[in-house]
């Protein structure tokens, strides 16, 4: 069928209308750049589309999305059509491919696709680096035109700025994330006996949260709060952070200051939006549900959903961990501390999710860990 | 004059082409706004567009881009037609505005324009918020349709993906810097008397790597090695640290030790591409040009350009500041040490850095601080 230049605008233009509803909606990466695909082989009336990106480790293009291909494909950067457009950033149209020598048949022998002919465009970011292409194949009906060309560009413009701000967006919560493990490493080493119990805590709460079913973004401050809760402690002289032996009272209201510490280093930290709670869910974790913890005496509700969280994983990694005075306390009669403190010291949901977690990984049976009904009933 | 549908199309599909290519390429936010505005408006056939932002913090909405307008218009983001577009994040077209109460005439009352029709657009982020509206009034010959309604909700749509992109970079910048800034304050606070030492080494390395044009990604590995130069000093123990008095060379080889660490934690940052020499820049602040530094007694240009920058700051800091063990020097006799320094201790390209620098600001006069040239020839 033989559409007019102009219905063919009509068409591509509700096309990129459509691309540009989905680019501004939808939040993975992978899905856009398939409908994309979808879309663009829809328009240009091909048998298929596929994107390669480029990767720098193995000097490689391999196919983030391939349709119509279940297995990855993957070959040097230099190799072929794609490597030819990949390393010259130009767009090649090809409407007979075996006129061309740069042709890797290797791919269809492969797959038992059989290629005829395709344009192949380079995926430029905005810093104008390649950093994949663009390659759609077989048109049904006919040869490939420019204006097809310009459509497939468009289309690669869009997949390019939408992979560059996702990477950019990913590389630099790497290094924020980074950046906290390389502190919180480096302020436990100041004692090597609690070395890794931030790490521990972390973990612990993110199975906590992960049991209450809490959304993306509280877990994620939940998760940077347990790093740094003890941040605080960077501002607690070594000889009482590292005293072999009981501490004083006095040593001990030292010691416990820490929280606020934590709060206020914490607090000048600009975090996302979503983050904005990472002081106070840091701040909170000595703080008990009946309101004889510190350094507010908070009660019930009062304390965050982190800082109850917190609470309960940072006692149980310190109990179960060993100490200068004492040997490490077993799973049982750990667990059996955390309930006894129900609705006392410690939060009950966060305890019976810990609880729960400890049953369900196969470490301890239920009836090691009985739940005291008699006395919640009161 | 009147086009064709498919005309229309066309020329809508060539300025939607025209947008995606100065997506993927114009880097500064402004400036493609602005051009997103004048497509459009040349699109519609409109006499002018305005792209109005929300602030959160005055809940207004402001004109980020506003064509033919040289000042700022600014209102509550209830008021007018923008505002209940930014409420309701609907679309309304608008062919007669005296038709609708809610138009707000106090703003061509002030701005001395004439509106007669208008399209205003809700910009929606991928999130679903809605972050400002995007507006183009008065059609020259004729009334607005549902298609040029359409069109303008796509590139709504394209400024705020573009918008959302650019915030959350930059937040999460922000949320990097803040971070860094807090463990630099709360590492200094350890010695109260050398608190602020990093910051205004920070400062110094910034001016010399003006005054030495270095570009921006180096400028900034520079800024944050700076920051970062005396982590490592984490590692070194209070009674080292704060000591009163001279260390003995036992405590002093301890305290070395701190570029060594330096290096340790910070080289498991993932820093971003541009920003890897970090932990190099850091770790080289005690080498010497003459190879008598430490920790790797590198020589020249053995030393990276940030090591040697940071080094000349470093120093010029630790003389002009107070210590434990004496005043302050001042200006001069700094100055005069360091220019005594060139190719034995520092680099000397940073060191005439610095003293042009002071020289600029009127803090000292070139002949305080002559330079050596007779020393120079040798």
């Amino acid at each position: 069928m033989l559409f007019s230049s102009t219905n063919r605008d009509t068409t591509r233009l509700q096309s990129i209308i459509r691309i540009t509803r989905a680019i501004s909606t939808v939040n993975d990466l992978h899905t856009l750049i398939t409908l994309l695909a979808s879309e663009t082989s829809k328009v240009l009336n091909v048998e298929r589309s596929t994107v390669f990106l480029y990767n720098r480790k193995t000097d490689e293009l391999w196919s983030y999305v391939a349709e119509g291909e279940s297995n990855e494909i993957r070959f040097s950067a230099d190799q072929g059509i794609a490597g030819s457009v990949f390393q010259t950033t130009k767009t090649i149209i090809l409407n007979n491919v075996s006129d061309d020598e740069r042709f890797n048949k290797d791919i269809d022998d492969t797959t038992g696709f059989v290629t005829r002919n395709m344009i192949t465009a380079p995926i430029i970011n905005p810093s104008g680096h390649c950093i994949g292409v663009f390659q759609v194949i077989n048109k049904e009906g006919g040869n490939f035109r420019d204006d097809d060309a310009e459509f497939l560009q468009i289309v690669a413009s869009e997949a390019a700025v939408t992979i560059e701000n996702v990477r950019l967006l990913e590389s630099r919560k790497r290094m924020f994330d980074s950046l906290i493990k390389a502190l919180v490493i480096s302020i436990e080493a100041r004692d090597p006996l609690t070395a890794g119990h931030s790490f521990d805590v972390t973990f612990l709460a993110g199975k906590i949260a992960e049991y209450l079913k809490l959304d993306k973004d509280t877990s994620e401050a939940i998760y940077y709060a347990a790093l740094l809760h003890d941040y605080g402690k960077i501002a607690v002289p070594d000889s009482i952070l590292k005293k072999p032996g009981k501490l004083s009272t006095e040593e001990f209201s030292i010691l416990r200051k820490h929280v606020q510490h934590t709060r206020i280093i914490l607090s000048p930290i600009e975090f996302e939006e979503r983050l904005e709670q990472v002081p106070v869910f840091a701040s909170q974790h000595h703080e008990r549900i009946d309101g004889e913890g510190y350094p507010d005496g908070l009660k019930g509700d009062e304390i965050s959903i982190g800082g109850k969280i917190i609470a309960v994983a940072d006692v149980f990694e310190a109990l179960t961990a060993k100490r200068h005075y004492r040997e490490p306390f077993t799973l049982n009669k750990t667990l059996n501390i955390l309930i006894e403190g129900i609705d006392t010291q410690f939060d009950r949901d966060a305890v019976l999710a810990l609880r729960q977690y400890f049953i369900d990984i196969g470490k301890i049976k239920p009836e090691e860990v009985p739940l005291e009904q008699d006395k919640n009933v009161l």
